[in-house]
């Protein structure tokens, strides 16, 4: 039995951070809890995700979406009940996946609600079969067209785009080596998500024990972190190696550029040299053409066990600030969602 | 009737250049003329070519081939007579493509040469129809992909590989922008080779021109110098442009980096925001696949006037330094041959 609510409590951008994001650029907030019009449903916030990508929409740096505005609810993918229905693909008691944002009701007309069906766990709707999964297999496949036999370095590998990079390119039959931050991370990388190494950037040598494990060079750099990272990676590059580009998390609180020198012309030389191609990409760009086959493709081996992803789930609405700035320095172990209700 | 040789001049690499090569890094030099043996053929070269790519190989910088050691020939792709024939494939009077180098005569197994058929105008084979005519037909097409309605951007546009990727990119209904340096050059590109604009890089206001020449950015930018060209065209590439990458010429001479801040990771977020291709290719690579593909259409194209190619011819072997060094300041006027013997 749900009580009725007495109010939606939601997070709000308070200010722009310069650098690291502060808890006090957010601020929690209490509205009433919307109603519902015609055509429209009431939504109860079940999960809430938090992804690297909102860092840049709370900068009024250009990107590739809007910045969240000034005294605005910050935005972010949600896992909802179906309170209140108006609408009539949608009943009392739905789970729907939801752009709803950091707070705990919504109102929606049903254009941003996805169907869960054939998702078993509600909160794998935000990470495995999520946003983030589609990220990793679209970019692994559809760029890094990893080969049996050829070597794959994944960043940030206990992350939940990572650890679905690397455990797609085990099935595919590449040597795949993570890179993650402590011990605890890496042991996890190995044992449970199955990459043949995993390399601790905090290891003052990593860098070289990177070289050691990729004695026929890098095929595929799945990048999602830079600094480095790539630093590292860049050299081993081999001949026709293919770079995803979905991410560059170890950037986002950067206040300036690096100092000198400028090292653009050494990248794009050997970008040339070694005939490599370095893509960006945007998920959201592909949901029309490539959800449902990623969708089918995914669940098959969630199903089978052969990808799985730990959560890192954190409890109450408004522990999300302090969650989100620790997911930034890397503190998250897994992909990092907020229960606010069950 | 020719004569009978006396000698092979030949020049060879006599010192390393730093920064921009100087007369002095090369040294002409007499040898005898050689013998073919059982299985050989002896070549008189026609027409040299001198291309941008020869500066790396004078480096000892790692690049995509090895470098010319000091006190050996210099590289190049020539078309040559057969002379003297001990293989079946060849006969004497026979023209061929050949890699002979910086000499008057050289000898072959004929497993370097390719047959020169349906060439008409023996120096195309070093041009439109050649190395740098396929550069410009893959890393449009198969990198760039242009649409009809698109922007193409090109840089030198003057030059061999640039000429030729803009007249196919108006042949696929794209709107094409040209760089060049120079009034006459820029004159020769638009009512030439039909371009629509071309803008003189020398001009101060060329990238402010850049800019008003494409009020819907750039889809497709064929990056061959890199340097403020590269700067300039940057910030105005569009969402899912691509940036087929063959050559850097303007920094060929460079010793060093420059100075800072470093903007590697602004190009990165540049990349990955408007999810932009950035690819590098070596043509080599794409000979076994796709040059009898390109000849056919390329062959098509200039047979039909659809596409042309002015050549700057340099008489002697003894000016191909000059010329080469001349080349990498931007002082050819299309493509650059040596012309040894007719």
């Amino acid at each position: 039995m749900t009580t009725a609510p007495t109010g939606n409590r939601r997070i709000l951008l308070n200010s722009r951070p310069h650098g690291a994001p502060q808890a006090e650029n957010f601020r929690l907030d209490q509205a009433p809890v919307p109603t519902p019009g015609e055509g429209q449903v009431l939504l109860r916030t079940l999960y809430l995700s938090l992804d690297p990508y909102m860092r840049a929409r709370i900068s009024d740096a250009p990107s590739y979406a809007p910045s969240v505005a000034l005294g605005e609810l910050m935005v972010g993918g949600t896992v909802s009940r179906v309170m209140t229905s108006h609408h009539p693909r949608f009943k009392e008691g739905d789970v729907v996946l939801s752009e709803s944002g950091w707070q705990e009701y919504a109102l929606s007309d049903g254009s941003d609600l996805m169907s869960m069906e054939g998702i078993v766990h509600p909160s794998h709707a935000l990470s495995v079969l999520g946003m983030p999964g589609f990220t990793a297999w679209h970019g692994l496949l559809k760029i890094g067209e990893p080969k049996a036999g050829e070597t794959v370095v994944v960043a940030a590998a206990s992350g939940p785009v990572g650890a679905v990079v690397g455990q797609i390119a085990k099935l595919y039959g590449a040597h795949v080596i993570g890179i993650a931050g402590g011990a605890d991370k890496c042991q996890h990388v190995v044992q449970d998500l199955g990459f043949d190494v995993c390399l601790d950037r905090r290891d003052p040598q990593w860098a070289q024990q990177l070289k050691a494990a990729c004695p026929n060079g890098i095929d595929v750099y799945y990048e999602n972190v830079g600094g480095e990272v790539f630093d590292a990676v860049l050299p081993l590059l081999n001949v026709g190696a293919r770079v995803p580009l979905c991410g560059l998390v170890s950037h986002y609180n950067d206040t300036e550029l690096a100092a000198g020198p400028d090292r653009t012309v050494a990248l794009l030389s050997k970008l040339l040299f070694q005939r490599i191609r370095l893509q960006g990409f945007i998920i959201g760009d592909y949901y029309k053409d490539e959800h449902a086959t990623f969708l089918r493709e995914m669940s098959a081996w969630v199903a089978e066990g052969k990808v799985k992803l730990r959560e890192d789930v954190v409890d109450g609405l408004e522990n999300a600030p302090a969650a989100f700035i620790g997911m930034l320095e890397g503190k998250n172990f897994g992909k990092l969602v907020v229960r606010l209700a069950e």
